[in-house]
């Protein structure tokens, strides 16, 4: 009988942060994969420092290429979905007899590079996907504010989309994540000021890690960000206030 | 030196999906209180069952109104904020001397009751506020399948929302969360296929949960869902494949 791939969500950063039951498949595994950049200790690696049992295999996904090739180009996708293939079949042979701890950031299943094993081991692997807390609950818990009331509208978007794309998303939302912004912030600081949200908006980098830190997005000079930072508007509700307090969302919430 | 609040998200309902950090403060809690419904035993209080260590004490927070009063008439909404004005003071007099620590389904500052304490109690108070797995990360584990790739923008609504809007943001969205949906399954279904996305949404019941269930919408009748129910569309990505293989959002990735 094969052993199983189980991805493990890993939350925002914080190493206490992950669940119980990623915490407790980390702690029994023998052997862990994760991705990383070459020559980097990558951010996965580093939430799990102090869990990984010794005597446990590590196997660490390098990335095979990096800027110096365009994203966008045919070379890009050919070398990536190679470096893919390549470690999908690396873990289906492990897991002929073991099982495979697989480690992801934030939810496994929004926007991660897993799903790029997942879908090449699906057929052939029982797969056992924990979710984790995303990134973006850990950058609102920083801020120190709920991001959504009553009948908000949530939307994430990527700062990489086209700047028109951005406004018009960013303006039907009324809580707006923005996620991937390295060095989209200028145009991204314009689809928000086009969409009436420019000083509504917030950045937080490395959310519940060392290092954090929260500050209005006018205050922060256009600049590359760090990878982990995420650009958010709060929600306000679409409910009249009552004597001063919000008492949106409650219709549902009473019934639960 | 007063105590603090610490309110703990716990996930979308399977036990050991709460943080390791949540887990910690509940098993040893000296007070914890919980939203339910009168009469009922509270899904909250539910997934703590058997974490709460003898001699706490517990706060049950029951909501005074049921569906007997229209949830947009002002009766309701004045009746909804004293109740929270009592618990705010309650809590505050408790924490005087000792820590409380509050108990959130989901993710604390996710369309949650929480806040209604919060905004209440964050001027007088020190809160800590533990973020946890959304619903919507245990649903769509629930359906085996990414939620997004690449640049795929992510909207969550709720299903109270007028059918118009509602099929306005479902259109504009890559991948869609519909929550709060109750008896609003007509209205949604009317909005999915108007927006052309009615044979790609799933319905997820009950995620992580015992019971729970994973279903075509279209394989559905219409009914008032439970209340932990959620439906969803999974987006796709944006880009091109390459050899059929999916290669979006790696360019974020790699920066990792």
């Amino acid at each position: 009988m094969a052993g199983r791939i189980i991805c493990a969500g890993l939350g925002p950063g914080g190493a206490d942060l992950m669940s119980v039951r990623a915490h407790r498949a980390i702690t029994s595994a023998r052997h862990i994969a994760y991705f990383r950049k070459a020559g980097r200790a990558g951010q996965a690696r580093r939430i799990v420092e102090g869990l990984i049992p010794e005597g446990a295999t590590e196997h660490a996904m390098e990335y095979p290429v990096t800027t110096e090739i365009p994203f966008d180009s045919p070379d890009y996708n050919r070398i990536l979905a190679a470096f893919y293939d390549d470690w999908a079949d690396r873990l289906r042979r492990l897991t002929e007899t073991e099982d495979v701890v697989v480690l992801a950031e934030g939810d496994p299943f929004l926007y991660g590079s897993f799903m790029h094993l997942h879908s090449r081991l699906r057929d052939t692997r029982e797969i056992e996907v924990i979710p984790g807390i995303m990134g973006m609950a850990g950058a609102w818990a920083a801020t120190g504010q709920p991001i959504t009331w009553g009948d908000d509208v949530l939307s994430v978007v990527m700062g990489t989309l086209p700047e028109a794309e951005l406004t018009r998303h960013i303006a039907a939302a009324d809580a707006v994540v923005v996620m991937k912004i390295g060095q989209h912030l200028p145009k991204l600081r314009r689809a928000l000021a086009a969409a009436g949200k420019a000083d509504a908006a917030w950045v937080v980098e490395r959310a519940t890690m060392p290092g954090q830190r929260v500050a209005l997005l006018r205050d922060v000079p256009d600049a590359t960000l760090p990878y982990f930072s995420i650009v958010l508007v709060h929600g306000h509700g679409r409910r009249p206030e009552v004597d001063g307090t919000e008492v949106d969302g409650t219709e549902a919430e009473v019934n639960a």
